[in-house]
């Protein structure tokens, strides 16, 4: 039988981030102050964030060197597996070849710690005392905690407040790694206070909890603040990911048709297929590369392509991205990660362009994909990553009915450990179809 | 930097279980039956276990191979990784190299489903419908619900009633893998309505549980028990564990001074150690073997050495073993998978003979012990695995006295993303320090 698990050793991890910047035909339509309209200069960020960040946001360098403290840490859970996905294939009786990245396997259980770790170390070589970022499902809460720690940084995570009562644990784990964490809105902030007066019985949002956690970092002495998605430098450090899923395809026959990944932000579909989208710009290959987000939340697949904030309280820069708007609050569907009311401008600008599809599911269907999943793979997948392991079984059984052995690529971005509730709701019959 | 993680391919992955029995200098203590006090006869365990089960427990040979089918799911996660600690010989400051077995990267999040693979194929082999189990914290029962699945078994999990309701979403994990489970001591068998009707607050413990699922599977057709831990064959199947371990450390120049297992039932600590204890044996080693049990629950260090039944009903044959007896319930320490009245007879033999040292740890320290681990190694580690990191640690801190550079080997049996309640009582102060 063929292998399972396609691993690479740690001396064959990459030392360096592919930056998408460098090979889009046209320049990345640029961040605006929004007073002004005109594009923001990265002074006018460095309140918020660290410049090394803000550098490697607007750079215009194809790669980047991964520092090796960052490497180091990698190091704990990276490289990660390349997996065949063998009994999903038999279950489905799909001649597609199913293979998918495990970011499972990260202390903090997702791909999250890719970017928290480099977004820590910046700060921590800049002088940052403490980092404010907000959380959907805590996924990003919990891997910048973790990364925070290793750096003697502060930590302070708005976690939207749906997703702190239906994700207790998350908030231990952020706990077991040093940081504070408390529900958005929240009475620390004066967009919080706001938010509670007009709306006391809100779900929160991750709008909301951005909004928050950059007030507590513009108003305060060596505070900065940190965005788990959406952002450039976010995508930029993700690409590790599909990096490696390259490496891992050289030790076999196969190459992706497909790749696909959940989008909420952007950055875990960013981070498995950029370096696919770079060998497609260079007409090396013709990769399918496809979207996956929630029915609930369709920034890519039914919002517009405009300069929009990335906030509810409309405190940051416009970027230019497909958005439902920034006052939308999403219903409180179980893949807290996916709530998001945009999308990184660098993903919504490859669908504008037609580089990259999008779709999307209800949450029913989605729990149905994750169940087979699970009895068949053994994983409990989270349910925002049951978004592309969906996209992936709906391809595989295209190709049942055609017959084509396309081999598919979809990244699970992480673990459902913590999202056991959502399972039991629907086990109960009472998750609502969103 | 040496490595932080020693892989090993599927290729190298061992295809034999090895079994102590073969090399013990004396026969080990048969089971009694225990109206005869006489040695057990294989056809009276027939009707609750499959009958190579039986074989294995009480088999001449050295090593048994590992049918094809058991290591193409072994290989979903197996060889799993060895770790260097970097970080936590960094932290505490020690000459010493920390090493750690990581068997929480299985499905089920812990090194049970070694066993649970092998006792279901068998069962499946052997035509049987109905598989029944207690679990302690839930990861056996886990465990044993994804095997069954993957041999369309069906599987029933009588979970003692404090971990039933401390660890709510280790059920749901059973229930995504399809098997159901309830609380015991439970309504649906005769001794589980004896226990309510006595003590209807009782928090249940492993003894009543067992009781139960053997009930069942005594009084139906097709369905049979299967035990997680204590048995020769479960301990056999573990083997796997600190086999792989010595192929990985051919792989650095270190070799295991000291080799630490936690132990409630014995199986992970025999997994990792009856590789070496084989090589002490044959006069090649002496490495030091560290069985670590909760003060809670002490049976090694304080238990008597005899023959006792391995439930609290008293339905099982006589074992020769550590016991506090079987009438024994130990308080509701958040270590479920330590809380057991005895120990496997092939541990307890080791310890009797001076082949295997044992200490027992208070529940604050251990957590303490799990705290620093998380945060230099990453991983939230399982209360149960957090005995052998607690040992670890404190060799460790010795050889930093006394300038040793030792080599410590234990083994990380499972994560504790299920067990964050236990986390939060931590951080609040209200843990009690049984």
């Amino acid at each position: 039988m063929e292998h399972t698990k396609i691993l690479l050793d740690e001396n064959e991890m990459p030392t360096h981030w592919y930056n998408i910047l460098a090979d889009f035909p046209e320049p990345l339509a640029p961040p605006l102050n929004p007073a002004t309209r005109e594009p923001i200069k990265p002074s006018e960020l460095e309140p918020i964030f660290a410049k090394e960040l803000i550098k490697q946001e607007m750079s215009p360098e194809r790669y980047i060197d991964i520092p090796q403290e960052i490497l180091e840490i990698y190091k704990l859970w990276r490289p990660s597996p390349l997996h065949r996905a063998h009994r999903l294939e038999k279950v489905l009786g799909t001649p597609a070849k199913i293979y998918y990245k495990d970011e499972s396997v990260s202390p903090a259980g997702s791909h999250k710690p890719n970017t928290a770790i480099a977004q820590a170390y910046y700060n921590m070589k800049e002088g940052t005392e403490k980092i404010t970022t907000e959380t959907g499902a805590g996924q990003w809460g919990s891997a910048l905690s973790l990364s925070c720690n290793y750096f003697d940084i502060e930590c302070k995570v708005f976690m939207v407040r749906s997703s702190f009562y239906q994700k207790p644990y998350r908030k231990s784990l952020i706990n077991l790694w040093g940081a504070s964490v408390i529900p958005s809105p929240s009475p620390e902030t004066q967009f919080g206070r706001m938010i509670l007066e007009k709306y006391p019985d809100t779900n929160g949002s991750l709008g909301i909890a951005i909004s928050e956690a950059i007030e507590v970092a513009a108003l305060n002495d060596n505070t900065k603040y940190a965005l788990g998605s959406v952002l450039n430098h976010t995508c930029l450090h993700q690409t590790i990911v599909g990096l490696e899923t390259q490496k891992q395809f050289e030790k076999t026959e196969d190459y992706p048709d497909i790749v696909i990944g959940c989008c909420g932000g952007g950055s875990n579909l960013a981070g498995v297929s950029l370096p696919y989208i770079r060998d497609n710009i260079a007409g090396k290959t013709d990769t399918r590369i496809i979207a996956v987000e929630p029915s609930a939340c369709p920034s890519l697949t039914e919002g517009r392509f405009d300069y929009d904030f990335g906030d509810m309280a409309q405190m940051t820069p416009l970027l230019k991205m497909y958005t439902l708007g920034s006052e939308f609050i999403p219903p409180a569907i179980h893949a807290g990660g996916l709530r998001y009311h945009g999308a990184s401008p660098i993903v919504s600008k490859l669908v504008a362009d037609g580089m990259m599809e999008a779709r999307s599911y209800h949450q029913v269907e989605i729990f149905d994909a994750a169940v087979t999943f699970a009895r068949s793979e053994g994983i409990a997948p989270a349910p925002e990553s049951a978004h592309a392991i969906k996209c992936a079984i709906d391809e595989a059984l295209k190709c049942k009915e055609t017959g084509e052995e396309k081999t598919i690529l979809f990244n699970l971005s992480g673990h459902g450990h913590f999202d056991m509730a959502s399972y039991d709701m629907y086990f109960s019959g009472k998750l609502t179809n969103e």
